[in-house]
C-alpha cells in the first residue's frame, strides 16, 4: 500500500482497466491501464487483471506473459480511495472490506501460474504494486522508476508474502533495510540488489522484455518451464535431498515428453526447437 | 570468536561496559566500551549489553536502537581471556565456562526484539561479534573496517546461528566461502556481499546511522516495526502460502490500530506522522 | 544437459577420465579429463569421479579438494551420445538408462563430504555440469567461461538438486532468470550474481584456486571444516533457535579437541597452526 495520487477527476470514459495484446510471438502482454490513479491496486483494477491472466495461463497461444503498467506508474500500491472508505475498512476490517481494497486473490498465485510472467516495472512500483511485481518471477526495470516498501509508514505490515520473497531475492539484510525503513530506491539499486533483472532506459523496456520474453516462447519447452518455475517455488522448503529424489522423478517423466527429443534433435541440428504447447494435463 | 589483543595493564577507571545514549529524536545509541580489549565479548560485556538493550526494548521512548563500538573496533570475538582460561574453559567445556566466555543469552535473541537495531560497525568485527552484529537488522560499516569469522583457524564451528544469518544475508556460496576459509575481509567486499547496507567514511558513519534510525523512528510506526521485523524472520521456515494468509490476519489487526489512520491521512496531509509508542500487550 | 560437441574420432589412447593430483600442501587436485569431449558427463567420467573423490576423503594427507577440467571445458552437461542413445534412454526412461547418462550419486553427495570442495570453473560449465559446480563449496571462474542451465531449451527440468542450490546461492529472481530462459551467461556475470566468487584471468586460474585452497589447508582445522560444512547446509532447513542451539552443542565438543588450544596458542603467538588431519570418527 502507498502512495496514490488522488486527481481531481475520475476517468472519462470507461476503458478497460488491463489490456490484454496478444502476440505472435507467444508472448501475451498485459498493462495495468488506470494512469490516472498510477494504477493503483484494488476491487476493479484487480479483477481485471485475474481475467487476463486467467486467460493467458489457458490460451495454449501464449507461453510467456509480460506484465506492465501505461503511464508514470507500474503500480503505486493500494488504491485507498478517500479517507471515509479507509475509515469505514479499518473500523470494520472485515474480510469483504479488504478483499475490495487489495483484490480477491493473495498476489502469490502468479508464483503458481504454469506459464512464467515477466514485470516490466515502468514507473513507481509501491507498495501491494511491489509484492505483486515481487511475484512475477523475473523483473526489468525503466531507469528512474521509483520502489518503496511503505507499510511501515502507513501503519502496516509486510503485505501478503512480501516478507517471504523479498528476503529470497535479495537476501534478509537488504530486505530488512526497505520493510522496516519504508525508504524510497530507485531501479539503479534495485538491479544492484538484484530486486530487478535489469535497469533500460524507459524507451527501450517493453523492447528489450519483448526480446526476453520472446527467446524464450521460442526456445524454452512450455512443459520445461511449468515445472522448473513450480520446482524453484516449491522447493524453498525441501531439504537438498529430497529436492533431488524429486528432480530425479520429474526428469524421467520430461524425458518420456516429445519435446525433450525435439529439443535434443534441434540442438545437435543447430536449429530453433518447435516445442508444442502445453497441454492442460502435463506436467 | 577472534583476535583480542592483549593489553600489559587493566582498564583504570571501572568505564561502563556499555554506554546508553537515549536520544530526543527517539533512538538509542549502545556503545560496546572496552575500547582496550577491543570490545572483546565475555560475561562482563555481554551482562551490560543485556542490561542496556532490554532498557531500550522497555523504554517507549526508544524506538529504534544502534549498536556500535568505541575506538577502534566494533568487536574483535570472544574476550579469550589468557591461555590458563582457555585451558580450564577447554578442560571442562562446561556451560558455566563457556555463558562466561560468550554470555549467558544467545545473540539470536536481538532478532527476536520488537524493535529494529542498526548496527554501525566502526571497526573489527570477528567471530562472535560478527553473529552479533549479523543478528542485528541493518548494518552500516566505517571504510576500511576489518572482518573474519575465524572460527575455523581457531578449530571452533561457526557459532550461534551465524550458520543460519550468514547464508540468508550474501547467500550460501558467499557464505561457504567466509566461514571455510576464516580469510579476512573490508567494509568494502562486505557491501559488495550484501554483509552491510552502506560503506561510510569513519568520520561519518555515526551521523549516517543516526539519519537512517532517526528517519525510521520519526516516520515508521513502531506498531509496524514490531510486526515486521517478527514477520522476516519467522517467514523464513513458512512457505508462501502460509505467510500470505498469516500476513492477511496481520494486516486486519494492523488496520485496527490508530497508527493505521494516522499513516494515511498523514499521508494524504503530506506532513510527518505522529505514531504512538509501542504499546506493551501489542502488537 | 547441454552443449557437447561430438567429435568424429573417439579419443585415442585410454587416459583416465579423472586425474587425481595429491599436493604436498594439503590439497588434491582432481581435474575432469575428457577434453575431447568437453568433459562431458557421464558414466565413465562420473565413475572416476566418485572414485577420485572417496579417495580424497578417505586420504588423511587431503584437506581439501579442488575440481577442474581439462581443456575447453569444465564440464559441458550431460554426455548425450548420439541420437540413437537418448532415444532408447527417452523410451525407457528406467533407472539404469538416466544412471548411465548422468552418473549414479546425485551431484548433491558432495555437499555431504566432510572436506571443501572448491571448484576451479576452467570454461563451459553446463546443465548438469552447473548442477556439479554448485554442489562445490566454493566456485571460481577463468575469465569468459561460458555457463548455461540450459535444460529449458531441452525440454528437460531443473535437474538434481539446482532448484534447491541456485536461488540459494544467487536469490530467487536471478534463478528463475537463469533456469527459465536458459540463457548464456559469462564468468563475468556469474560473479556479479555470486554464483562465482572471483573471475580470474584464464592463465592465473589455477594459481589464484590453489593458493585459495593451500592457505584453507594450511591455516584452518579440518574438524572445524568438517563441522561448518555440515552446519550451513543442514541449518539450511532448520530454525534460528534450533540451529544456535546446536551450534552451542557443537561448539562444547569443539573445545574439547586439541585444535582449539592449538588454533588460540597459534593465534596468540603469531605463527601457524599446525592441526592434526581429520580421523575417522569426529566429528
Amino acid at each position: 500500500m502507498s502512495a496514490v495520487d488522488r486527481v481531481a477527476e475520475p476517468a472519462g470514459a470507461p476503458a478497460e482497466a488491463v489490456l490484454f495484446d496478444q502476440r505472435d510471438s507467444g508472448v501475451a502482454v498485459l498493462t495495468l491501464n488506470r494512469p490516472e490513479r498510477m494504477n493503483a491496486w484494488g476491487g476493479g483494477l484487480a479483477g481485471a487483471f485475474y481475467r487476463c491472466i486467467d486467460r493467458a495461463e489457458a490460451d495454449p497461444d501464449v507461453r510467456v506473459v509480460v506484465l506492465t503498467g501505461s503511464g508514470r506508474a507500474f503500480c503505486a500500491g493500494a488504491d485507498m480511495g478517500d479517507l471515509d472508505t479507509i475509515g469505514a475498512a479499518s473500523e470494520t476490517a472485515g474480510h469483504s472490506d479488504v478483499s475490495q481494497l487489495v483484490g480477491e486473490r493473495h498476489p502469490a498465485f502468479v508464483t503458481r501460474l504454469r506459464k512464467p510472467v515477466i514485470a516490466a516495472v515502468n514507473g513507481a512500483c509501491a507498495g501491494i504494486g511491489l509484492t505483486q511485481a515481487l511475484m512475477c518471477d523475473v523483473r526489468f526495470a525503466a531507469a528512474g522508476a521509483k520502489f518503496t516498501t511503505a507499510f511501515a509508514r502507513r501503519g502496516l505490515i509486510a503485505e501478503y508474502g512480501i516478507s517471504w520473497i523479498l528476503p529470497r531475492v535479495i537476501g534478509w539484510g537488504a530486505a530488512l533495510d526497505l520493510l522496516l525503513s519504508g525508504r524510497t530506491f530507485y531501479a539503479e539499486e534495485a538491479a544492484e540488489l538484484g530486486l530487478v533483472k535489469e535497469v533500460v532506459p524507459a524507451g527501450e523496456l517493453m523492447p528489450r522484455v519483448l526480446d526476453y520474453a520472446e527467446d524464450m516462447a521460442r526456445n524454452c519447452a512450455p512443459s520445461a518451464l511449468a515445472v522448473i518455475k513450480r520446482q524453484i517455488y516449491e522447493d524453498a522448503l525441501r531439504n537438498l535431498h529430497d529436492t533431488s529424489a524429486a528432480a530425479e522423478k520429474l526428469m524421467h517423466e520430461s524425458m518420456l515428453r516429445p519435446d525433450f527429443i525435439e529439443g535434443i534433435t534441434a540442438f545437435f541440428e543447430k536449429r530453433a526447437p518447435s516445442f508444442p504447447p502445453l497441454e492442460e494435463e502435463t506436467p
